[in-house]
């Protein structure tokens, strides 16, 4: 089943909204096998909402439309797309007595009788409830079947609206389609070609999945899709290829989804009882503010040092001077001692360490820019790791507080 | 001047990729008097491609695409619409030239035969600048002035392109369009009814300028948009009504536009030679974090402490544990001694600190999730604010930092 978006708003249009509701809404249909074909988005204006609703039904048959139908949005949204059935509009008594008796309990007044364009709906459809707001949805369909949802623009209303009344209308309809499902293995560390150069190596391959490497800033996840003709057919194939991709790749996977490295740290040292804490310079209290970005983190996280300038290197975490003169403060002995420094000016069992070149100035031929020492002493035993990053400052910064928490998560699983 | 926008990606359609380009590009163009009057999304695929924008280009004569010109994406966007305007595809030996020397720097080899397609491009087009990546833009235009400009998806490549190539040349031909200008106040720490108050107790309000508050995390900015017959006139609209809005906020307007509170204070700190650190609790290296993503940081900022939990804020900021029994961590007191801890510490001008309940749990009656202690120790002049924070966990926090932060700026301003 193949369906039209089309979303309505001059805030959108003018850039000031994000429009979040059409990823949303494709995502959800997708699991149902129903592929949305072309977006578009028009303002708030009669004969630009009709021409896009038009044209989308002419291609599909069938089009969601977002946005248009608040009250203080002239109503357009309805009559225009009641024009393009042919229909008139009526008014709806049910909802103006439940308008009305909203108003005596919200405001202890009557209704104005200016409101009453809102209960207006085109004739022959069928209202959708509106469980987050006061604007029914529109379910607008002809004798050949063609149809228009008509869904509120408000995030909460219009994802709500999807899931309690759409999803399962087009269940129904979709019902012997071919779903499309997804599972997304996350890495961290391995540059895109080594794992193109792993993937080729599993025997037999991957066989009836697509797979999309996806790089990103903490890594590359890998993100399988399989079409199918039922949702557990589906899930089992996509297990299949999930199963061999970890054999494959092993440790290297740290989880799935929208999984957190921060959080999977923080329940392996939660799970063997280890306090943790950190000694951090070029990224300047990101790695503590990802941990503690997780609810529950106080009872693992101690805190640490932001130990930006050397003074403090030496003064919180007791890197020695000559050490800091020697080797300079991007470099192995110095993320070393500021991963022990953390573990023991703390009382912690486990000290995290930073420190690098984040740019854009700062960078020597011998240590250009994006060169990040990582450290972490696990109750003494101390293993560091040399990055060689890119991109801009923050993404420098970024990878490198993602390198960190990669590297506890390896001394801990073994 | 009406352009439309389409965006091409599978990501998009499938809403594993939110479209952000799409408002970044309309809040720019309107500020040209350019009116994005629809935006389509289509796959990765030549027929919709080709499709969305004939259509486009029949409406409007003034089509901008993002996506789908990079090498993996099979380069389907050039020769589709190079078919739209009749034109073949020519390869261009000065972009293979520069591409063979991208690869042999940065891979130390020479670049494949197969990666030739990248360097095809429609014949009579203008090439437009990537300084940010490989895949050049293209600019297509016919006899009769109708144009469609082809940038890269990825939207640091896009906007970088779109300011570099894009907006110069739009701004020639919008030249005696209405424009839209706007500005915007920033401001932190007070109610939106607040300034609601005090917008419309100017004399005179603020004529000829429409105004948007817009709350954030960070605060609530004041939008003012006017439209003009030109920009120089709109330009001087939009002070005068920038001029009144700061006369009645004063100090509480921080800065404009995407002015950054870390920015500033690390500014002032700089003009008058004070160094600064901090002392985290809640925000768990948060400030630390937003202090130092700003470039050149390093010549204001020393570092300072994470003291999540109680021992630490003793150990290593010397905060008494007799103050933290009596008043417990969320108190004044302790705030106040983590400012001075880390001023101390760390041989800092100025100690920042801040100790709060994020949540979602550790709320009690007394003290309720959201209850944030700020504190500032200027040179020893230390000063506390209690902050009643709301929202989830990550927005009590955000706006701790961004009340610490508030906090040492109106010290320094007298």
């Amino acid at each position: 089943m193949k369906i039209e978006l089309v979303t309505i708003g001059d805030e959108l249009l003018l850039g000031f909204t994000i429009d979040t509701n059409a990823a949303f809404a494709a995502r959800h249909l997708a699991e149902l096998g129903v592929e949305i074909v072309r977006r578009t988005t028009v303002g708030d204006a009669a004969e630009p909402i009709a021409a896009a609703v038009r044209e989308a039904l002419d291609r599909t048959g069938a089009v969601i439309t977002t946005g248009g139908l608040g009250p203080t949005s002239d109503d357009l949204t309805k009559p225009s797309i009641a024009a393009i059935f042919g229909r008139g509009m009526r008014f709806d008594e049910e909802h103006w007595a439940w308008m009305a008796e909203r108003w005596r309990a919200r405001f202890q007044r009557e209704i104005p009788e200016a409101n009453r364009r809102q209960a207006m709906i085109p004739e022959g459809a069928r209202k959708l409830r509106n469980n987050h707001g006061s604007a029914p949805g529109i379910w607008l369909e002809d004798a050949q079947g063609r149809w228009v949802a008509m869904l509120p623009g408000v995030p909460r209303e219009m994802r709500g609206m999807l899931a309690d009344t759409i999803l399962p209308l087009l269940r129904q309809r979709a019902a012997g389609n071919r779903v499309v499902r997804s599972r997304t293995l996350r890495t961290t560390g391995l540059p895109e070609s080594l794992i193109a150069e792993r993937v080729e190596a599993i025997p037999g391959g991957v066989p009836d999945v697509s797979l999309a490497y996806l790089p990103n800033v903490d890594g590359v996840d890998l993100r399988l899709t399989v079409r199918g003709t039922s949702a557990d057919e589906a899930d089992r194939r996509l297990a299949l290829g999930a199963d061999r991709l970890r054999a494959a790749f092993g440790g290297d996977v740290y989880g799935e989804g929208e999984a957190d490295l921060a959080a999977i740290v923080l329940d392996v040292c939660r799970a063997r009882g280890l306090s943790l804490a950190v000694a951090e310079s070029c990224t300047g209290g990101l790695i503590g503010e990802r941990i503690t970005r997780i609810p529950g983190s106080s009872d693992v996280f101690l805190g640490g040092v932001i130990s930006y300038a050397n003074e403090v290197k030496t003064s919180l975490l007791g890197v020695p001077a000559a050490v800091l003169r020697e080797h300079g403060a991007v470099s192995e002995e110095v993320a070393r001692a500021m991963a022990t420094g953390a573990r023991e000016r703390t009382g912690a069992a486990i000290g995290l360490s930073a420190t690098g070149i984040a740019g854009p100035d700062g960078g020597t031929p011998e240590k250009p820019v994006g060169t990040v020492w990582i450290a972490a002493d696990v109750a003494g035993e101390v293993r560091a790791t040399l990055l060689h990053s890119w991109g801009d400052r923050q993404e420098v910064r970024q990878r490198a507080a993602q390198a960190a928490l990669n590297l506890a998560r390896k001394m801990l699983a073994g």
